[in-house]
């Protein structure tokens, strides 16, 4: 089968790989449909998290049971089936509590000996913790199954750092990078009742989506500026709730600066540079909680597909590329440059 | 009258200043009956935060009310009243909401312009706001008064850092710091009704009380060594609440490493060292939060002082060492070297 490598930064190639088989009886062999281009992957892309020569990348996919191991029972072949980005068993005590990317069998996509999502196929370990049946005829209706590979990461990761945030009816809201997990944060922040919604971003073509998703208002300064126009937008105060969804040292200075005194920031931004930029004195100070981390989205997708089902919520727009499997390196392009926000993949 | 005042590092005086006295109607002014030398205070004796040559210290007291402004309704000349260690008006809207140390009138005793608690008397602004009267036979019971004494500071905060950490009934709880605000958290633990709860600290003397106020272990390692015996304590997983009462690099680390996965720090230690110590790609990786900050002790008073009343919980074994208001500067000596835990001032 072909499937998406990386052999270097800059260096993505879609090659043949061998097959995806069932190996263990947990397996579930999933052929996808829909995959996708991550925002994080292109921390691998540009060299800055490493990877061996040659090792598969992707984690975002939705596709059809090919096979199933002996064991599996709750998906069967022919099942259209979606896959959040972390595999996780579903017994574990992290797993009973919901806390899936704990999972003490768990893994990411793409790791030294498994399948990414950027291929035909995809070995999905723990079939029964890991995917979640989708409705047959979801499979016929194109923007849908489109806004269905969202609960693979982007949608789950967006509501995880509305909760982190603490975002309940009538709170204000910021977000802080707009990006797809940024959009998505602003979706899960008006889903949970936020009243305001200030989207933080300069590019009219994603600030549009932003105010399509849910945003009251969109700051288009950054740094202290950035701090100032919320203050204004907010009686002088800062947001209760903080979605920082971009995890560099300058967005988290942000975010806690437009944070109002007791309130909270929702990380779901990978932290590049540990700790810096977080003003511990001034979160001291401002009683500022952290709260976040890598999704469990797995948890999340049986909240979230009903109202992706009924398009109460359709995350769709944030992707605004579409390419073939064998044009992936030219998706991880027009990401790099941001001249895309999201790159679909249509098998 | 006499108070006591910081000249420089090392230099504390107790000399003649100016007497307190009502200057705006929301004053009222408070003759002394108990006060206490804070950890915090050693940051100021040490050098570590700047004061002018001169400054009043000292931020927890108890007393009578002398005198009331034309506006103070709540007390009256005679009462028996704690101060928390922050002002705060009572009226504004984050003191509506509980969070009194971000209220816009608020203030720290000690501050350039206004008194200390370790003096005989303290005008106290928004008197309506801050003070909370107290049984006036309380007076009568020494260790009654010197437990409620601890309501201006250590209880509320080890509570704020209970709460922070999401210390509930059945919990795992791990306390880093065996100073007087680390052992009110080992309180605040068993009064929320934690199952397990894991002192750290190696002075008997200290460990000792915490066993007293709830503690079921005690790990006496530091650094790495004390996460490996944390987490062999807790089946391999770390504990569900942290508190965090230190506020140096090594204890931030020390509480991150000994945080089961999707728990939460609990942060009181006033930070020292801003960021740095947080491994923010950790906290990432295992979905730990960190809430806290400075605790609005004004607003915990009324829900904590039932139980002090009725001996429920009695901080008072925190205080190890009396002084006279003439000795405070021998007082913060003994503090500085560790041989006493906390100093309780009696006029």
């Amino acid at each position: 089968m072909r499937a998406t490598t990386i052999h270097a930064p800059h260096d993505i190639r879609v090659e043949e790989v061998p097959d995806a088989v069932v190996r263990l009886p947990q397996d579930a062999v999933v052929r996808v449909l829909r995959a996708c281009i991550c925002g994080s992957d292109l921390w691998a892309y540009r060299g800055e998290s490493a990877r061996e020569p040659g090792q598969r990348i992707g984690h975002e996919f939705l596709g059809v049971v090919e096979e199933t191991g002996s064991e599996v029972s709750s998906v069967s072949r022919g099942d259209l089936v979606v896959a959040p980005f972390v595999w996780s068993d579903g017994t574990c005590e992290y797993c009973r509590e919901g806390l899936t990317t704990s999972c003490e069998h768990g893994g990411f996509w793409g790791a030294p000996g498994s399948d990414g999502g950027q291929g035909e196929a995809v070995r999905v370990p723990y079939a029964d913790g890991t995917l979640v049946r989708l409705p047959a005829e979801a499979a016929q209706d194109d923007r849908l199954l489109t806004g269905l590979l969202a609960l693979s990461d982007v949608l789950g990761t967006g509501h995880h750092a509305a909760v982190g945030a603490g975002v309940r009816p009538g709170t204000t809201v910021a977000v802080v990078g707009d990006g797809a997990v940024g959009l998505c944060g602003v979706l899960a922040a008006r889903r949970l009742g936020a009243e305001q919604i200030i989207a933080l971003g300069r590019h009219t073509a994603r600030t549009d989506i932003a105010r399509s998703f849910g945003a009251t208002d969109v700051v288009a300064e950054r740094g202290q500026a950035a701090v100032a126009a919320v203050r204004e937008l907010t009686g002088g105060h800062g947001a209760h709730a903080v979605i920082e969804a971009v995890g560099t040292e300058q967005s988290m200075r942000t975010a806690v600066g437009i944070t109002r005194d007791g309130g909270a920031i929702g990380y779901v931004g990978v932290p590049h540079g540990s700790g810096t930029g977080l003003d511990l004195g001034e979160m001291f100070n401002r009683n500022i909680a952290l709260r976040g981390g890598v999704a469990p989205v797995r948890t999340y997708i049986p909240e979230l597909l009903p109202d992706v089902l009924d398009g109460t919520v359709d995350p769709s727009p944030v992707f605004d590329l579409t390419v073939p499997l064998e044009d992936v390196p030219a998706g991880y392009a027009a990401m790099d440059d941001r001249s895309a926000l999201k790159v679909l993949i249509k098998s």
